[in-house]
């Protein structure tokens, strides 16, 4: 299956009928016909009926539809299905939010694609009482689906690489020329809920990878990992953020070092433990790695998601794993005020998801050279938490729905003013296409979440953990949630 | 007790008797009457009988004496044993190389000292089929014979840092004002050997060390952490090495922020993971905490080591433990030619134990602020690896030992001819006196090689583990060693 260049979008709404959006994988809907395609995400349907009438919808949660404004149609990624074919990607973290997509979009362009995952991320929403605002189907549905649409087979290893015998055997069993690694607990409240979870935090993520590393050394030595960091990695210095190295003068001598990091949480430090393991083993062992110190990622749908309710990606708009936008944009479909963490000029790397997959197939396409280790910033803008407040704001006014702000005291330890200039051209150069945030992908990540409302849990949006607070307690649902 | 703060020094050596040097514990030896203390490590007597008819010798392994040249005493810190009067400090590693000799150093100072160990290192000898150079007692008798010699206790925690549990446990039962923490696997062949014990290494060290965060915020606020780094940590950058922070100053904008880490091991890494954890620690719970980067540690004896054989301290000389200066002063005894890894010319700083002990005593009495990370790089002179070979031949001339240096393959990954010039002026500024690197530190060094070396495996002084090779196969010592 080749995905369309442009999604089918013809300016031929009816103004008579009442039009409404539901998610694009809907064929049927309540006997409603579709009239136009208006993004991957969402396809405008024409009826008679009051959309609260609408039931039977084929989504697991039955989904409100919204009217909308018309909003531009956004840019799938160029690409041939032969683009990737014969090279094996092994996607560790593949069921997860930037992984399920990373997967489907490499799997979609010809890559042939493997996906490592413990399922993990799956049970600290059990264990957590929480859930993804879009209904996620099973990893073996998943796959079972895209099998089904696209003729493409994904190979699924399930288990935990902080177990080598596992590792070894993903390793032996698939071969492959690339591995994405994804597959860390990736949310820093998490990592300070106490000290068991910040231990685990730490030890899964550090020990992984050097599982990785030491797979790669002995079973596929010219393998390239491509390999998640985070732009928290550096903190917020009070000079320009190079991207993972900067040139130096001092006391009449040059040399051009790693960048310096300042982390804020036991999670983003696992991450710059990992990008110093890594920097290592590139030295020792002439592995090929790069680094990309991704920024906060949001939006919830790539073209390959949108195909079917079954490949839908997750949506997190809780405490502890949701990041700021997406959170943002469902405290706004639920009427909930939007929460920004003290002052709000807490300023930060953001990108759509669409560039996470992207920026992953140029690393690929584009492989380090044995034995460089090679850092890109993963990100195509700076906001400030006030700044998504607005946008937000803006957005809803724009659908109707009436947004508030509210500065909530800070749950973690960070500036809240600060200056924050950093670089990131090198993916820019490798031939990056950003999706710069737009109203579009406002009112369809809003759209989702007005969709979806039902299912938002609503003592899940305050933030629960506390930087300062975190303890030795093991806290659990009971007594935190 | 109280230690002279000078050694018993007295100009009255026979010429007409054949004198020799025994360690200072020897009350008895051979029917001989002691003529003079020399140093603190070692007691000049006088016999008829030629050397190697002296038998039932006090310690362990019959020791050979050897005919040794004066050299200047060894200065004895300065203090009263009320120095430290009334301050709990626990010392994690205590039973180690730099442990042992700090819990002593402080005890007799007046310090309440707890040692807090799982004695692994121990076991790591037992796995490896190595053992100090030097017959140590158990923690048990080292203790009770402390106690029996100075009227000071020392208390004794066995168990691992990295079970919370216990770790709770000390510190709740002792309550410390500081926390001197050594605790952790300090080998960089050993982080190599394979990928279990790199992991070993990294998992131990990090989590090890977050553990005792969490317990200092939970249990002991107020305590103040001084935690073993290491001068690796920094690499061999061609700028100078600042003490943990530099100033750069880029695009116009000026900031200060930690220096940048190049650590070449996964022991030296875990390091490096555990001083940005600490980081953040005090910047989030507003510890107080100084990372002291130590450079290579030489020498055996401290005066309170050297009271005793039952105090005697360890000296590693195999290749996986032993570090450079100590490790060449057994190769000249046992006339094994000194192996310089490559070309020799790797820089590092260097510094006596009795540095170790005075550098410790400084930070506990001049603590960090509350929240106040600070970074000490804690070592008195540079030296390269082909220097070192050359003050250790030059020495074994004066003793009449003929010494070699010959090159062997460098088992490591690090440039062997760089720029080197690391800042060590903090400590300095808190008043520590240092002991230079001296002709009596090596003649004394060499005689305790000498006197032990019929304990000495030759099939332990070849390097073994390769940073090249390291790989997943576990590495037994029924097959590498």
């Amino acid at each position: 299956m080749n995905l369309p260049a442009q999604p089918d979008f013809t300016k031929s709404a009816s103004s008579s009928s009442f039009t409404f959006l539901v998610p694009s994988w809907s064929e049927s809907f309540c006997g409603c016909s579709r009239v136009v395609m208006r993004t991957p995400y969402f396809s405008k349907w024409s009826c008679g009926k009051q959309p609260d009438a609408f039931e039977n919808a084929r989504v697991c949660m039955a989904p409100r539809a919204t009217v909308v404004k018309d909003a531009s149609p956004v840019v799938v990624p160029s690409g041939s299905s032969d683009k990737g074919k014969g090279t094996k990607v092994m996607i560790i973290g593949g069921d997860g939010y930037c992984g399920w997509a990373t997967a489907l979009h490499l799997s979609n362009l010809g890559y042939e694609v493997a996906i490592v995952d413990s399922l993990i991320r799956r049970l600290f929403d059990e264990q957590l009482g929480t859930q993804t605002l879009t209904p996620i189907a099973s990893l073996k549905n998943r796959v079972k689906k895209w099998k089904q649409l696209s003729g493409k087979q994904i190979s699924v290893y399930v288990g935990d690489i902080c177990d080598f015998e596992f590792l070894e055997d993903a390793f032996k069993s698939f071969d492959p020329q690339a591995v994405v690694h994804y597959g860390e607990q990736r949310s820093a409240p998490y990592s300070m809920m106490d000290r068991s979870r910040a231990v685990f935090t730490q030890h899964n993520n550090v020990i992984g990878t050097m599982n990785v590393l030491f797979a790669i050394k002995e079973f596929a030595n010219d393998c390239h990992l491509v390999k998640l960091g985070t732009m928290g990695e550096y903190g917020t210095p009070n000079i320009d953020i190079e991207e993972g190295f900067i040139t130096i003068t001092h006391n009449g001598r040059t040399d051009t070092l790693p960048y310096p990091k300042q982390a804020s949480s036991f999670y983003h430090l696992s991450k710059v433990h990992d990008s110093h393991n890594i920097a290592f083993a590139c030295k020792a062992w002439k592995i090929r790695a790069t680094d990309l110190n991704q920024g906060v990622v949001y939006g919830v749908s790539t073209p390959e998601t949108s195909l079917d309710v079954e490949l839908i990606n997750r949506l997190d708009y809780d405490g502890v794993f949701g990041t700021a936008l997406n959170r943002f944009c469902v405290q706004a479909a639920v009427g909930h005020p939007l929460t920004v963490y003290g002052k709000g000029g807490q300023t930060r790397g953001y990108l759509d998801i669409r560039d996470t997959v992207q920026c992953i197939e140029l690393a690929i396409a584009n492989p380090a050279k044995p034995g460089e280790f090679r850092v890109f910033n993963q990100f195509t803008e700076q906001f400030s938490v006030n700044d998504l407040a607005r946008v937000v704001t803006q957005a809803g006014e724009k659908l109707g729905i009436e947004v508030k702000a509210i500065n909530v005291p800070n749950p973690r330890v960070e500036a809240e003013e600060h200056y924050y200039n950093a670089k990131h051209t090198k993916l820019g150069e490798l031939g990056l296409q950003p999706h710069l945030l737009s109203d579009a992908l406002l009112d369809s990540l809003l759209n989702f979440a007005v969709i979806y409302k039902d299912r938002v849990d609503m003592a899940q949006i305050m933030p629960t953990v506390s930087w300062k607070k975190a303890g030795v307690k093991p806290v659990t649902v009971a007594t935190s949630l």
